[in-house]
């Protein structure tokens, strides 16, 4: 079918680089800027499929390749006609390349040019991802928007490290690209290849890494390696320098990031695609994002506060349950509290990124963004 | 308001003793025969309101006193405005005594003539439950139907203690309607007490029960004491002699059971409500039951079966998720395979007793019992 599109609707007002935008997808549009819930082995965790759509408005959904690499497998996947045929999932699906989590999760990695050995954290089986190989994961797994794989160094990194890293990645990137082109996509819809932004917190590579990348006049771009340990202000700043030499007319893809701020602060420099499994996870522990603040929903002065979770929301679920309700599930260790406090988190963040974009079509994204941040931050 | 009235539509047909009824409530109406999710603490594990209602088509949900009175509490109960508030659940809700679970959860438990004490299988706190203290507590949580305060003996019991222990239930029996004809609705609609009838397994002691039960002249009547480890024909003789020996006219509760083939069998034998924890245990345990067998869902056979979870179930999420997605879940500790598994064995549940309906009042039940009982236990 066809390559995606990426269509520019508004830009540049107010002295913000805020952008809005429209991604087009063999599996349907992607209104910009967007969070994408992360479902790391095909299930965002605690949410079904259904309450993606109807109660979050999920227009994009992560998968983690390492993961679904390990299970279900990728036999599994192509027998099931991918991942969207596997989880009932009809919308765009991203895959990132499984790089983060071999570096993260996985043991004895070893890192050479022709790929990473590493040891399942299942089971301890020996495995080689090879930028050739993780394609073709990449599409046995079906996802519309696939990663290239690469490096990540950590933070902080020291410059002749992080340089070699990059290189490599960037060496890496032909692979990618090459091995894409010598495939082709296995369910008669089209896979499109990100590259990834890396080179640690040193301006030159960056700007070195973003020239590469753009070179390569990819459908879309992402920065990697950010948000990673660094002080705030050093991924702010770096996020800025990668999307003023990544195309403007290429949806920018900031990954792994963030906070609900970390998310307006990059909307503000220019970026169009965020995820994070902040919302679930921090969900799974009790802690809310709501449209007044952060909620420790454990916390006793719930406990006969019969309003909604979170007025603020749109949401079925956000106005039906009560916090005294949802705190006394998390107390009472029932799993129902997962879900309602998941799609509480993920109904947020939701909401954030498509009233940012009413705002920046509206013209007044900075004003917006500057009365929101103290609010979001507040603990209540 | 109005007392739980019970209109009998069908009985007697193809010498089946099974019943079609429908029972009336302030918070609507119950077809029967039924089966009520167990919504221990105020939540059918894993499952929202809003799919028990919509997927699961459940007409009534049980709540538990001893849970309900440790957490949240009866003080955040009474200021939410009862479980119904509290929960968002406005059909009709059953409360059990608390009765069974302070003697098979509670610790250091000692029964007096008074009432029973115990400590919190939570905190190890100290509380004193007596019939009067009981009724009070179920005042508070506000369910449609309240059960009495009984002594449910273990089996097997001698028949000394058995008898000395359904005299107790019988006096604690008459306090609870005296408590109750002294206190008064608090939440506007009308509160119905269902007496226990207990007696082991004993025939002249049930029947004795049963007598002493039927003279209360309740709008409805419980069957406790069974299911408690007897062997099952055993099960279904003592049923069969309870439902022979209490009111046609008023419905009857078999607590706690059990199986898909224990309930048609107790339908069989007249009974028109039943309860257990099994369809959500086992489904958190990757158990299926479905409307063509048992399924153990982790089992290695149902890896890329991309089949329906139950092609026979019309809800949606039965039909919508594979066999091979839900193994997945399962395998990778998903928290939506314990949702999935959940909603497909209550659906399942609800299936088969308004399948039942439909044969009662079809006149076929008999033979429609006889072909489903090898169904439903073949192992898939
Ligand atoms: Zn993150
Ligand atoms: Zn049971």
């Amino acid at each position: 079918m066809a390559a995606l599109t990426f269509e520019l609707q508004a830009s540049g007002l107010q002295g913000s680089k805020a952008r809005a935008g429209k991604i087009r997808t063999d599996h349907g549009e992607i209104l910009t800027p967007i969070f994408m819930p992360v479902g790391t082995v095909g299930s965002v965790k605690a949410v079904t499929q259904q309450q993606l759509k109807q109660d979050i408005n999920a227009q994009i959904i992560l998968g983690n390749t390492y993961h679904l690499y390990l299970r279900p497998g990728i036999e599994v996947l192509e027998a099931a006609g991918g991942l969207h045929r596997f989880n009932g999932w009809d919308r765009p699906i991203l895959t990132d390349s499984g790089g983060y989590q071999v570096f993260s999760l996985a043991a004895n990695r070893k890192i050479k040019e022709e790929g990473v050995m590493f040891q399942s954290h299942i089971d301890g089986s020996r495995h080689l991802f090879t930028p050739e190989y993780v394609m073709d994961i990449q599409r046995a797994i079906g996802a519309d928007i696939i990663m290239a794989f690469d490096e990540c160094p950590p933070y902080p990194s020291d410059y002749s490290y992080a340089r070699k890293s990059m290189d490599l990645t960037h060496r890496w990137l032909n692979r990618c690209f090459e091995q894409l082109a010598r495939t082709e996509d296995k369910y008669g819809y089209t896979q499109n290849l990100f590259p990834i932004v890396q080179g640690s917190t040193y301006k030159d590579l960056r700007k070195a890494s973003c020239e590469f990348v753009a070179e390569k006049n990819a459908v879309g771009n992402a920065i990697g390696g950010l948000s990673v340990g660094e002080p705030e202000e050093m991924m702010y700043e770096f996020t800025e320098l990668c999307a003023e030499n990544l195309p403007a007319d290429k949806p920018r893809y900031l990954m792994g990031v963030g906070t609900p701020w970390n998310i307006l602060e990059g909307i503000d420099r220019g970026i169009d695609m965020f995820d994070c499994v902040m919302p679930t996870r921090n969900g799974r522990n009790g802690m809310l994002f709501t449209t007044q603040g952060l909620v420790n929903i454990r916390n006793k002065k719930w406990a006969a506060d019969f309003s909604p979770i979170d007025p603020g929301l749109p949401n079925e679920m956000s106005q039906y349950y009560t916090k005294a309700y949802l705190r006394h599930l998390f107390v009472a260790d029932e799993i129902l509290g997962l879900q309602l406090a998941s799609i509480q988190n993920l109904s947020f963040y939701l909401w954030l990124v498509t009233t940012a974009r009413g705002h920046i079509l509206a013209g007044d994204f900075s004003s917006w963004k500057q009365e929101m941040i103290p609010i979001l931050k507040q603990r209540l």
